[in-house]
C-alpha cells in the first residue's frame, strides 16, 4: 500500500509539473495539437519509469521532471505520426490530431515534439558530458524506435516471420522506450553504467513481456477494457500467436490456416472465430502465456543484481502494470 | 578565381565525405529514401556555409564535414516532409519520396533523419560544452524552422499580412538554418560569441534577400531556369509583391486587384498578365528588389565587424549566389 500511494505520489509531482510546462512559443498554433495529445492522459509509464530510475539512487525528484517530461512528448511525437499512418480516428476515445486539425499541422506539430524533447535534454541540470551522454541514448533509442515501425511493416509484406525476428521488431518498437527511460532516470541521478545498464534491460524484458500480453488480449479479448477482440487476426498481423501457430501447425490444418489467411471471401467474425478455434486447438494462449512470463522473470533475476539499491517500489509498480494487462 | 576554385574545393571534400557517410543502419529500407533524397543534389548551399564559417577560424576542414553533414540532413528532412505537406510530385525533376515510396515512408524516414542530423552533432569533435552549444542552437533553429512553415500557413488564410510579419516568416522558414550554419561552423572552430553571433546574422540577412529575390522570380520569371512565372500570384501568396501592391493599389484599382484576388473564373494566363500589370504600374519589382538589396547591403556592412578575419571567399559565395539567382 506504501507503494502504491508512492506512484501516485509521482504522478502527482509529474502532472503538476506537466500542467505548469505547457509545450510553446511565439507561434501559438503550431504547439497547440502537441498540448492537445499530450492532454488526452494515459498512465504516463514513462515519465514514471524515469522518475522511478532517477529515485534509486537519488530523491530530489525535481530535478528529474524534466527528463520525464522529455520522455512523454518523445513518446506523445510517436503516436501523433503513428496515428496519420494507421489512419486511426481516435485516440483515449477522442479525435486524433490529424482529424482535429488536418495531416500536414500533424506532421509538423510532431517534427516540433522531436524538438522540444532534445531542448528538455539540453536544459537538463546536470554536466554537459552527462547530458551528451543522455542524449546519445536518446538519439540511439529514437533511431531504433523508427527501425521497429518499419519492420513492423516489412513484416505484414513477408509469408514467414520467425519468432526471433518478432521479438526483435517489438524489442525495438516498444520496448526499448521503457528501458531508456529507466536507463535516464537512473544516469541523470548518477548510477554507475552497469546499474544503468541492468536497468535498461530491466524495462526491455518487461516490454517485451508487455506487448506479447497485448497480443494475446487482441486475440482473446480483455473484459475490463471491453474491447472486441480479433483486429490482429482479420489483419493477418503477425504475432507471437500465429507465428507459434504456424510453427505448430499440421496434417490438414496446414490447408486450413493457410487458406483462413488468404480466404478474402469470409466474414470477419467466422474468420476470427476460426482462427482462435486453431489457437486453442494448438495451445497458442498458454505457449504465449509462457513466453510473456518468460521475458517477465528474466526480467526479475536481473534485477536482483542491483543489490545496493531498494527496487520494491520499481518491482511493484511493474507487477501493477502486468496484472493491469491480465 | 582562386576563391571560385575554393568553393569547388570545398564541394568537393563534402562529396567525398557524403559518399563514404551514407545513412545507415540494420533496418535498411527505413535510410533508404533518406538517401535517395539527399543523392538528388543541389548546390549543397548549406554544407558550404558550414564549412566557410569553420575555415574562418581553422583550416583543417575534416572536423567540420560530419557538422556540415549533419546540416545537409536535417535540410533534407525538411525537404522530404515539406513534399508531404506540399503534395508536391517532383523534386529537381525526381520523384518525391512519397511518391517514389509512399506517404507513411516518407514521414518515418523523415522522422529518423532528424534523429540522425543529432547523432552526428552527438558525435562531433569537440568537446561536450561545446556540443550542447552547438545542439542548443540547433534545437532553436530547428523549432523556428516549424514557426516558420506554421506562420506561412496561417498568412495564406489571413486577409492582411503585415510586410514586417512576411519578413519575419521568412526569416523563420527560410533564413535561420542559413544563419545557423555559419555560427555552427564558427562555433565549432573556436570562434567567440560574438563572431559566431555575427556571422549567423550574416547568413540571416542574406537570407532574406535570396527570398525576395525568389518571390521576385516567381512572378516575372528567370530566363535562365526556364520556369513558368506567376505559381504564387495563382495561389494568391501574400509574397512581398503582393503585400506591397495592397498597400500601394488606390483608386478604382483597389476594387480591381481585390476583385482579382476572388474570382474564381478567371482563367490562370490572364489572372497572371493582368496582376503583373498592376506590380509594373505600381512599380512593385523595383521595390522589392530595393528591399532584397537593403538586406543585403545589411549583411556586407555587418560583416565588415569581423576585422580579424579574412571573409573574402564567404563574401565572393554570397555574391555568387546571389548572382545565380538573378
Amino acid at each position: 500500500m506504501t507503494d502504491q500511494r508512492s506512484f501516485e505520489s509521482l504522478l502527482d509531482d509529474y502532472l503538476t509539473y506537466f500542467k505548469e510546462h505547457p509545450i510553446n512559443g511565439t507561434t501559438e498554433l503550431l504547439y497547440e495539437p502537441a498540448n492537445y495529445i499530450l492532454s488526452l492522459g494515459g498512465k504516463r509509464v514513462r515519465p514514471l519509469l524515469c522518475l522511478m530510475g532517477y529515485r534509486l539512487f537519488q530523491d530530489n525528484t525535481d530535478t528529474a521532471l524534466p527528463l520525464a517530461h522529455a520522455l512523454e512528448v518523445f513518446h506523445n511525437f510517436t503516436l501523433i505520426h503513428d496515428d496519420i499512418i494507421d489512419q486511426a480516428p481516435l485516440r483515449r476515445g477522442k479525435e486524433t490530431a490529424h482529424i482535429r486539425w488536418n495531416v500536414n499541422q500533424a506532421i509538423l506539430t510532431g517534427d516540433v515534439m522531436l524538438v522540444k524533447a532534445y531542448e528538455l535534454f539540453t536544459d537538463l541540470k546536470t554536466s554537459d558530458s552527462n547530458k551528451i551522454k543522455l542524449i546519445r541514448g536518446f538519439n540511439q533509442m529514437a533511431d531504433e524506435v523508427c527501425q521497429g515501425q518499419q519492420l513492423d511493416w516489412e513484416f505484414s509484406s513477408m509469408p514467414h516471420v520467425s519468432e526471433s525476428d518478432y521479438i526483435e521488431m517489438i524489442r525495438l518498437k516498444t520496448s526499448v522506450l521503457l528501458g531508456f527511460c529507466l536507463y535516464a532516470g537512473a544516469v541523470l541521478a548518477g548510477a554507475s553504467d552497469r546499474e544503468a545498464g541492468i536497468l535498461y534491460e530491466y524495462g526491455v524484458l518487461n516490454g517485451i513481456s508487455f506487448q506479447i500480453i497485448d497480443d494475446i488480449l487482441d486475440a482473446f479479448g480483455d473484459a475490463d477494457v471491453g474491447k472486441q477482440p480479433g483486429g490482429d487476426i482479420l489483419e493477418n498481423k503477425k504475432t507471437i500467436l500465429l507465428i507459434e501457430l504456424l510453427h505448430r501447425v499440421e496434417g490438414e490444418d496446414v490447408m486450413a490456416v493457410n487458406h483462413l489467411l488468404v480466404d478474402d471471401q469470409i466474414q470477419s467474425e467466422q474468420k476470427v472465430e476460426r482462427m482462435l478455434q486453431f489457437y486453442r486447438e494448438y495451445e497458442i494462449e498458454a505457449y504465449a502465456r509462457e513466453r510473456a512470463d518468460q521475458f517477465r522473470h528474466k526480467a526479475e533475476s536481473l534485477i536482483q543484481q542491483l543489490e545496493s539499491v531498494d527496487t520494491t517500489q520499481l518491482k511493484t509498480f511493474m507487477a501493477a502494470l502486468h496484472q493491469r494487462m491480465k
